[in-house]
């Protein structure tokens, strides 16, 4: 048990990098729902890789088929099934990493894990690629959510030592987003944008790689949805983002900021906006009890650099049980926060779509 | 659906601050662990309030009645069930609130979200309290973890701006986890200490509040636990660390701090240490793929200061729909981070629990 | 894990029959709901035992103390906890249990299933004591059901050979029920009623006993709630029924009956009564693809003869690995099915809540 | 949320009948598990169409591709997707039902749960051909259990009127099984099997159709697995079995029979058999407290006569409010039953490994 997530909602990803396809069951979708297939397919567009040097050479189309769950372009309510094959795969590349862990990578786990029974081409079910049918998932839940006015964006905020400006957690207009959104290396700062590019590029040419931090927000939420302790919203939007391979921290609002503040500071004030409570700042990052205030939701996930790097790497040889260098091939993005960005948005989308249907039940058209 | 935990062992929180008693199911525990009471009620202790000034004033004995799932001190396998009663109930103190939601608590937010109904007196099912709850659930799965050679600790990793030593990655003696166990202000360093102790202090005098960091880690822990996506070690961590009121970010290993690295220095060498395998060093805390690597677990879960503050503070009256000034009396930590450190214990133990008994099934004893 | 029950309000059962105490924690009860606690009372009565010579002469008050989740009468919306302390424990009867199992109970199962730790007195957590807990639990619900028009009742439908006449499946009066619910044996025939009380008193005077089928309707569902494939209401209602120790059969509608019939006779067919689609007879028992069709949902539950009897009979001594004689002594009812009554109405309206709150969520008040 | 079952094993199910394909994702299969394809496309074809004319004259090939999940022809360990393509959809048959509703059908309930918008052709997910899929998990599941030495088979056991032999309790030969699963229509008795062929062959004549029961026997099944109430081994396996489309009814052991019997009949006496514990009769179907005796299980599933059937029936018209004669056409099983036999075993096999997950964790291959 451990590719399904959600409680309304339920996603079930399957799928292994050099296998014959990868791809997602959405179990819970309201029926009723009108999907645009083109903003479908630009949402898939953001995460594909090879739109440039950022990223790795892998050419896969995408493509996502859609089974089930869909007539005439309107969501039924049952199981929504999308499949994805795997085109241009390159196995040989992989030939030795059964018995020679990649450093940083889940290949000696899933191997202890797996009995050595696990499809270690590519990284198997823990490869990058398998974020093509999360992003899948979010695009339809995104879609949903922004006809009850939720719009959620996302922008590189980190990569290695260069940071760009934060979010406004006031909110920020959805031309902003969609700015985002059209980027491929987003940032607020252009300036910012150049820099880490070169960060990137200078990693690369070093035959090395770079971490990251994506930072996301959604606006336009309701106020009161999500559940005490362990059904709040920070709960389960962490539930699902660290299912994104290679992140190691997530945070909310202020996040490990606030652990240097104090409380007159970080305590956010109520106040009335014609009638409606809000606060006068958002250092909570719209949830507090793990229920939203109606404020935007702040997120910011923190990538790790991409394992796998073209320099020699000392590993083990499983068979022989001794030490041995390795050098990796294969074609892997130097950063793989760049490519995350519309993973994180994705995955946001998918856990606010099922809250928002735990709270509104099949009400929810 | 909110205040269950766990996929193999269940965790089921329930009570209120100013109701007539808190407490928790524990459902599938493996039968046959002799408990020991005192361990017990010494792991209840360390998060109880009134150790010293750094603490709230109120005084619980914090005392579990144990109602099932116990037979001659031994687990029957059944669902175990703890009730702390609640005797040092002060809510008067607390009349005004359910009008004039505290910045930075849950009383606005459960409002709304339980149109008006919920306890609001003392945060109700929103308080800290019931961190007591998840602090016994842990002291009995941790009991039931040191036999199968798993140790977990924590110390106070940051107040405001005070930092202690971090814990050494590559493994924490017992004798060390001990020490800090047996503290009320668990650091590293005792200078450190003095200077949290001061910083709390200075906070408390200010009628103000400060946050902080707890860092866990676990040594012991078998190769190959856990699952891919969204059943890993992080994300099943991450949704009960969340849980823990005040709670703003979790991360794993060098969390954040591998968002600034290069995969060349991220990257863990694997080696072998008499046959079994190992990293020689550990930027990953001990989880690659969400998977186990056998090297320490280490996370750090951010607080921010406690919300209750003596100073006045701007909110609404939701009666009258204007603003206006806020007084909090009632009895509050300035810290909430230093009483967290058992509780992360307690619900990284309850993870861990949960997560041996997925892999070994009932012939976990 | 096993005795947690429910997708949107769970049910958390504790408890075993001989130790301190047993109940129920409900997770996700829409906040907002007065409950009346004479009516929470009256049902718990109807199962309590030692109403006449058809029950068990075991007293218990079986008071529930609710420690949380009710504030002011009222459903607070987070868990709530009703603890019902064990006190007319006579454990001495069950010295031998443990190793000499009694026929037709799960003493050598939970045996093995536990490593011999169970709590095996008066058999522990598998007790037809905790049906108390579902009682209680299904008694809340049943009142915030009440308001949205929904009337559940029961009656015993056979007793050995002896056979009530079935409900109408078209419909029965509030004032039916309500008679029904004020009996100790509840039949629709009073004739049946005394040609059952002399079944089980001949079983009885035997030392033996006797089983039955209880007949269940929920009337006043609205259509169209309730899940394909396995979230369908007979699934979900199944698994909440088999959980009442002693169920060996659940069915739905004309149920293992339809299995004699032709599509002809079987199909309902569709009219309409003002406006309203309704069937013109009701095989279906309600339930459609397991979606609610807006007619009475029937059902009927199988209960086996009490285990217990007090006739010599045949097991093993677990010890001495022999075979022994068993004479059972202790305090149990003839036919438990007398009892189960009230039980299958709770447990009903459990699973009926749990489909409201996935069909209207948090606006279900 | 509704195709999505299990606990330790997750089978998500999808697609619709006329819909581009149907399928299942396995979550939470052991790893290291060969599968013999021939096995799997023989259970398969045990339940494909066009067999007999017993059966609907639709001829779907059922060719499950299996995108992941499995290499070398080995279980991964990771999520297994297979997926059926529909072909032979003759969509026009169904123009008419979006708003003339089948009696005993879902058209009219699913048309409620979704607002109009589920895909109603064929049924669309609430068609018998989703049972597809299903045969498919449990041919998985059952060739991994097979290995473990359980073996599971089922017969007809009626037909209308007719009445198979039953099954005997104290155990089955495999022989009588690998005969059963060989036959288009199950019989333990031939003459009984002829019976029941013209009891259909009549139905069909008169363009009706005729219910029946399904018998099936696990043996070889380990004591002590399963958990008490709402994890008992019936509580799952009726959670699944409920999800076979016309089931009503589902009992154990001798089920709704042992309404009628004494305890001192019902009772099964325990006995050592070489050291192992063993009943000395099986009225209890293999299950005593939720859990396995090591006894064969047994269990009778009742399946409603086919719905579509070729006479006009009564139903209305959802545009103009009227009511309105319905002829159906397309092609129909008249009776379901016999397909489902197969279906019954795959639910079981699927039930059970589940359980055995639970018992045996990661180390069950």
């Amino acid at each position: 048990m451990s590719s399904i997530w959600g409680n309304h909602l339920k996603l079930s990803v399957f799928g292994e990098s050099h296998g014959k396809g990868i791809g997602v069951v959405l179990d819970g979708l309201p029926a009723g729902q009108l999907i645009d297939h083109d903003e479908l397919l630009a949402q898939m567009a953001r995460r594909a890789p090879g739109r440039d040097s950022t990223t790795t050479a892998r050419k896969e189309s995408d493509f996502p088929e859609i089974l089930s769950g869909l007539y005439q372009n309107t969501t039924t309510g049952t199981p929504l099934c999308a499949v994805i094959r795997n085109n241009d795969t390159h196995s040989g590349d992989y030939a030795d990493l059964n018995s020679h862990p990649r450093p940083g990578h889940a290949d000696y786990t899933a191997s202890v894990r797996y009995g050595g029974y696990n499809d270690y081409r590519g990284g198997g079910h823990f490869s990058g690629r398998l974020t093509a049918p999360i992003t899948f998932a979010g695009a339809i839940c995104r879609q949903i959510l922004a006809r009850r006015g939720v719009s959620i964006g996302a922008h590189l905020f980190a990569v290695g030592a260069v940071r760009d400006a934060p979010f406004d957690p006031m909110g920020v207009p959805d031309a902003v987003l969609d700015a985002l959104a059209a980027s491929p290396l987003p940032t607020l700062s252009p300036e910012t944008g150049r820099a880490m590019r070169q960060e990137i590029e200078t990693a690369r040419l070093e035959s090395d790689s770079v971490g990251g931090i994506v930072e996301c927000i959604a606006t336009g939420l309701p106020t009161g949805i999500g559940d005490p302790m362990f059904g709040g919203v920070e709960n389960r939007m962490a539930s699902i983002l660290f299912g994104i391979p290679a992140v190691k921290g997530v945070e909310f609002g202020d996040g490990f900021g606030a652990a240097a503040l104090r409380g007159s500071v970080n305590n956010d004030a109520f106040i009335y906006e014609k009638d409606t409570v809000r606060t006068s700042t958002n250092h909570h990052g719209g949830i507090l009890g793990g229920i939203t205030s109606g404020m935007p939701l702040l997120c910011r996930v923190a990538f790790k650099p991409t394992p796998s790097i073209f320099r020699e790497q000392q590993t083990v040889d499983l068979q022989t049980h001794t030490e041995a260098p390795l050098t990796i091939h294969g074609r892997h993005d130097p950063c793989v926060a760049v490519r995350a960005v519309p993973v994180v948005e994705a995955a946001s989308a998918t856990a606010l779509l099922d809250l928002f249907l735990e709270a509104y039940g099949y009400e929810f058209r």
